[in-house]
């Protein structure tokens, strides 16, 4: 039976190792990269190599940045006293194109997941109530599903319990929930519903 | 506004330029990749720029290998009587993997389709001809599409009108068009039932 050359099987190897990626695909990938020039190809390995290289973790928010601290960390004009949670380097870039926080961020680098086997040890909490001297908000953004309301609420519990930090002082605050800007109500679920109710406010 | 490293958005623009892969998909997979050890994304590297080093296309068949001529080509125990002409470097280790053909094959690395601007000129078409000396059957096994059926008909009248080619002492054959194994009548589309029945042969 005729095979596919080893350096074409190989690759079409590492594509399938992505997320969301099947064997089909992969096989397509590798044959539409067989088209490509080869600077193309030589482009696209300098990039793979510098994307490790060439970025860090912020020490302080854990944000990938290219200088530690980050720009957002060493920037003075943003608000000090205000201290945003969020599951993944993503968000930050979605709120921050919002325009509508300005002040700091702590990444966690994923979500209490049991069923994934990653508990808190796992994501970048361990600093957190270090983090907290001055601050008068934390606003907790952590995703609007089971394992980002868990992690939500473990948050809170945990630094109500911690000795380093003065809850009493401190606002603890969850990103609202509610219906999507252009959603229909027709179509929303009912937990959102819910939400949107709960959340109602006064106009 | 914040915005992503410049190794990671450009890692993003590399994956975007692939087909199928949207901006979106594009971010998560960066992300993922960020998660994984350094020598992964070194293999992952290191495979691109083999893709191109390490394979050649046949000089007779165009088909993607290692060697020229490829190993289909140089195996002398298969049918030389026999040519069967396809689109893709995949769809013959498609009808190998099939094990029903034992002739040699002609890969055109892709189709006549005008509206992509790919005329007869860019396919791998001139050297065919030259080809179907001793050979008594051509199986041309494009794709039953609107492109892989007009450049089965072109290539049909190409042959007849080329000087190098004696077209009485030579068989043209399409491959069989009708229900896949496994499909339901009820379900099949008209213009695959109408080919169904033309198709249909004595038991």
């Amino acid at each position: 039976m005729a095979k596919l050359p080893k350096a074409v099987s190989q690759l079409i190897e590492s594509f399938e190792r992505l997320p969301g990626i099947g064997p089909r695909s992969a096989q397509r990938l590798v044959f539409y990269l067989l088209h490509n020039p080869e600077e193309r190809l030589k482009e696209f390995a300098d990039r793979l190599l510098a994307l490790k290289k060439e970025t860090v973790l912020c020490s302080r928010c854990h944000q990938i940045s290219e200088t530690d601290p980050c720009p957002i960390c060493s920037d003075p004009s943003r608000d000090q006293t205000k201290l945003c949670v969020v599951e993944e380097p993503l968000d930050v870039i979605a709120l921050e194109s919002s325009g509508t926080y300005d002040g700091l961020y702590h990444v966690l680098h994923g979500v209490i997941a049991p069923l994934n086997n990653v508990g808190p040890d796992q994501l970048y909490l361990h600093d957190l109530a270090k983090r907290l001297d001055g601050v008068k908000e934390l606003v907790i953004a952590t995703n609007p599903t089971m394992e980002g309301e868990a992690t939500a609420l473990y948050i809170k519990e945990f630094l109500e319990q911690s000795s380093q930090v003065d809850v009493s002082k401190l606002k603890i605050t969850r990103i609202g929930h509610g219906l999507p800007v252009g959603a229909d109500i027709e179509y929303a679920d009912g937990v959102t519903l819910k939400r949107a109710m709960e959340g109602r406010r006064e106009i």
